[in-house]
């Protein structure tokens, strides 16, 4: 702790897929002064219920009490190991896992606490991985195509099964008794906020991007939800309307009970709700148009300011102050990209190291090869999840490091569709800034995405964006700063280390690139429609 | 030796690429009843000639010397250790790698051993994969082209830089010295049957396959020649002429000289030389039109009759009476497939015996992978090296098996392309004879072959094919045969092992044959020619 006396900390609560972890930072400067880990105790629910009642294949459910834990247990001991004065902490904000949806009672109870409700599988949280409701997904894309709904164009053209109203419809269809009991249905990261301020809202950011709602338009109709199923014409009206609440809004302060369990001073200002890769967007300093930040890891989540709203092909989202006040934020993604790399170093067996070494003295184009990164099909631009990856060019004399490197410049290829297709429609990206685990631990990676898509690419300064963006929203929920743009500038900040593009080797990708779009649409856009049907084949 | 008295043997002498293989066989019945092996002392000479002088890259010479220290050890022992009576050989046949050629002197002696000469690695035996005359082979197809030259219809196109002219000028352009010096350019199948007989002939198959030379017709015009290098335009008159012998003709007898020196009786009837592959083709039961010969090791070799001639797309050669006379003889080939085997293992590596167990346990089509078989180009029936490989449908539950399986399923849909072409112009596939390593040693890759293709493969008795198929010709020489027709019918046979096509299995490879064509077709044919680009790009 070197503060100074009467220096003021903001607290970010990012609540994951498998633990909840609570970070303590400076309000002035965003430097992280201490953090606490809490796994929750129940983790990814997707075999069976405690009580053993088993689950259906893709099921992935949780434990609402498990995000409490965190509060009772994290934020104490953040605190503790800091020495700060809860009369310190001057605001709270939390990110969330989403589409990660719940049924509750109208005072915010989940029914799976419910003795008559906590049997039923649908009475849980569904996490934004429960993958179960692909047919209703599916029925929701049909209907909505047909109609022309104009939620549809937001989604690229499709919405997901991983979504809020797929995982619903699946509620009400397989557990009727449920969607009956249930008052409300809404987004973790909405109920957190509620149990902690004892206000009900919902936050603009998972409504617009997970929940076809729209600023200054609201949710599709009613005779839209009448055609999807005649029960849920009243959905809206009955389950879920209640204040949309923009990001860094105060959703209220804690109650005298969740501050006596976190050890805050009651009244503390809470922020509305967030979803966390949209959280890390202005904790990696992007809070105007022009710079692209991508979220690295197993896959990458790629987010984009603009002036104007656009209907990018095959954007995941586009919604209006979704990201950042002011904004239309735009968010695309790839399916796999570390995915892929792990992959290839499983069915090889191959020492990571090693490959990665010779991999890094190979000149661009040196191998021959050429690979689409379609492991797990191809999320942004083509939307289909039925594609599957494809290498060219191999002979007697290729080795395992070129097929390492052709699938790393797969994954840059990838990346620089989904840049052009916002350039096409004038969202540009001068520069790029890069998170999560691939930025962190793979310069050779970074190089290659840099070098195939000619921007320079940097790295924000703390590795927790997720949580220090929601640290930076409590800050301006507690009138710290007058916006986030305001926060980033004293709160965000960037690494000296700079990824920056080879001329040389930009030149040979441009070629490589060519070659990439012309089998990305071959293969992806029905000239040949064989992947498909190869997956067809199989399944038969 | 189970033989009665009275019994007949006949001797056949396989040249191989790295040492001579004597096979002594009952003439009844072809029962093999000894052989020897004689590594030839030289081997492959590819990096320096003996006396130190360095070769350029490509370069596979052979030292003609060798070929007869087969003749003086493999002989004697192999009638050694049968007990066979001198006086019992009835005949001698050889098979020969193609084109494995050299200058010599009007008497024979071949230019290497001359002390003027021996220096120059022009002077010594260009064995078939001596791979440094492409630029010739090049302008001789070029020139070929311009001039609508008839041997290019009978190569299917292209003219190999392993053959004949291609090396011959080759030795004009870069030893003009040796060009004059030499009065003879030969075969060495041709070459060691007029060491054994004391005269010169060439034999058929080889001058049909490799040679340029058309039955009836003889070889291209002087003014061809003259076209492609003044000095050449009398290359056939001074240098080539000679008798053309039909296969199974008797070449002449041992000389007193070579009959002392190989332990046999002087006058023993010599068979007209032969190609290695082709002389396996009748040893495998094929004497007729219908049954498709399939040489399997690291590539294939495709052999097949036909009434009349017609030109087959990509076939490597059509010539009258080339395999069985009475017949047009078809080659055709995969450049690889053990080969794409091998690299499988070696890049993945994987324990072959596990891999296998566990891709013999796939469904057809379950893995949901393609792939095209051009890991080192594509003979036929394309005809194209720059071709490379592709792997398609890859996700991230892809195995190692599935891919070894895919690749294996590849070749098997290459020899299917090739089967295609024969049949689109009425020269069918009945069934199959498969010889050669992996025929014998890979149950899983053969049954793939059947179940593909939807043909029965069966397999010679003979692991040595080439080498009875030279004995019979040799029969067939000293007329205990009429022809090879009648040899083949008591000394072939095959095994009673017999890979029947599964009717499920080929209805879902009829399946992914067609897409299989499909791609062949994309990136084969010039639709999207990114292989070859690729390489381009790899060469810069």
């Amino acid at each position: 702790m070197t503060a100074m006396p009467g220096t003021k900390f903001a607290l970010g609560i990012d609540f994951g897929t498998e633990s909840g972890r609570v970070m303590l930072v400076r309000a002035d400067n965003g430097e992280e002064v201490a953090w606490s880990l809490v796994p929750y105790p129940h983790g990814v629910i997707d075999r069976a219920l405690p009580d053993g009642t088993p689950l259906k294949a893709d099921s992935a459910l949780q434990d609402p009490r498990d995000y409490l834990v965190v509060l009772d247990q994290g934020v104490p001991e953040a605190l503790r190991k800091s020495g700060v004065s809860p009369a310190d902490v001057i605001g709270v904000g939390i990110d969330f896992t989403a589409c990660t949806m719940l049924p509750a009672l109208a005072g915010g109870a989940p029914l799976c606490t419910l003795p008559q409700y906590t049997a039923n599988p649908h009475s849980w949280v569904k996490l934004w991985k429960h993958h179960a409701a692909q047919p209703q997904a599916n029925r929701i894309n049909e209907l909505g195509a047909r109609r022309g709904e104009e939620f549809l164009t937001i989604y690229g053209g499709k919405y997901s099964s991983e979504w809020f109203f797929s995982k619903l419809l699946e509620t009400l269809e397989e557990a009727p008794e449920i969607y009956a009991a249930a008052e409300r249905f809404l987004e973790g990261a909405d109920w957190i906020v509620w149990q902690m301020t004892g206000r009900e809202s919902r936050n603009e950011c998972t409504a617009g991007y997970k929940g076809m709602w729209i600023k200054g338009r609201g949710f599709p109709s009613r005779d839209f939800f009448r055609a999807l199923d005649p029960r849920l014409e009243n959905v809206v009206a009955e389950k879920l309307s209640s204040a949309f609440l923009p990001l860094g809004a105060k959703a209220g302060g804690l109650t005298e009970a969740m501050a006596a369990r976190m050890g805050l001073v009651p009244g503390a200002p809470v922020a509305a709700g967030n979803v966390d890769a949209h959280a890390g967007v202005p904790a990696c300093g992007v809070t105007e148009p022009g710079r692209l930040a991508m979220i690295m890891g197993t896959s990458i989540c790629h987010m984009l300011l603009g002036r104007e709203r656009q209907i990018v092909e095959g954007m995941c989202g586009v919604v209006e102050d979704g990201i950042v006040p002011g904004y239309w934020g735009y968010e695309a993604g790839q399916s796999a990209v570390g995915d892929i790399y792990a992959w290839f170093f499983r069915v090889f067996d191959a020492d990571p190291t090693a490959v990665t070494g010779k991999a890094a003295r190979l000149q661009p184009g040196e191998s021959g090869l050429l690979s689409l990164d379609w492991w797990n099909g191809n999320r942004s631009i083509l939307v289909d999840a039925d594609l599957s990856g494809v290498i060219l060019g191999l002979t007697l004399a290729t080795r395992p490091e070129e097929i390492y490197r052709a699938l790393v410049e797969s994954t840059a290829f990838g990346t620089r569709v989904i840049i052009d297709a916002f350039e096409q429609k004038g969202i540009p990206t001068r520069d790029i800034v890069a998170c999560g685990g691939l930025a962190e631990k793979s310069p050779l990676v970074m190089q290659i995405f840099a070098d195939v898509t000619g921007r320079q690419i940097r790295l924000p300064r703390s590795l927790q964006a997720s949580g220090l963006g929601a640290a930076m929203h409590g800050a301006v929920a507690a009138g710290y700063y007058k916006d986030i743009a305001e926060a980033a500038g004293h709160m965000a900040g960037l690494q000296d280390r700079c990824y920056q593009p080879d001329p040389a080797a930009h030149a040979v990708y441009n070629q490589l690139y060519q070659e990439y779009r012309t089998l990305h649409d071959y293969f992806g856009r029905g000239a040949n429609p064989v992947l498909k049907r190869l997956r067809a084949i199989r399944h038969k």
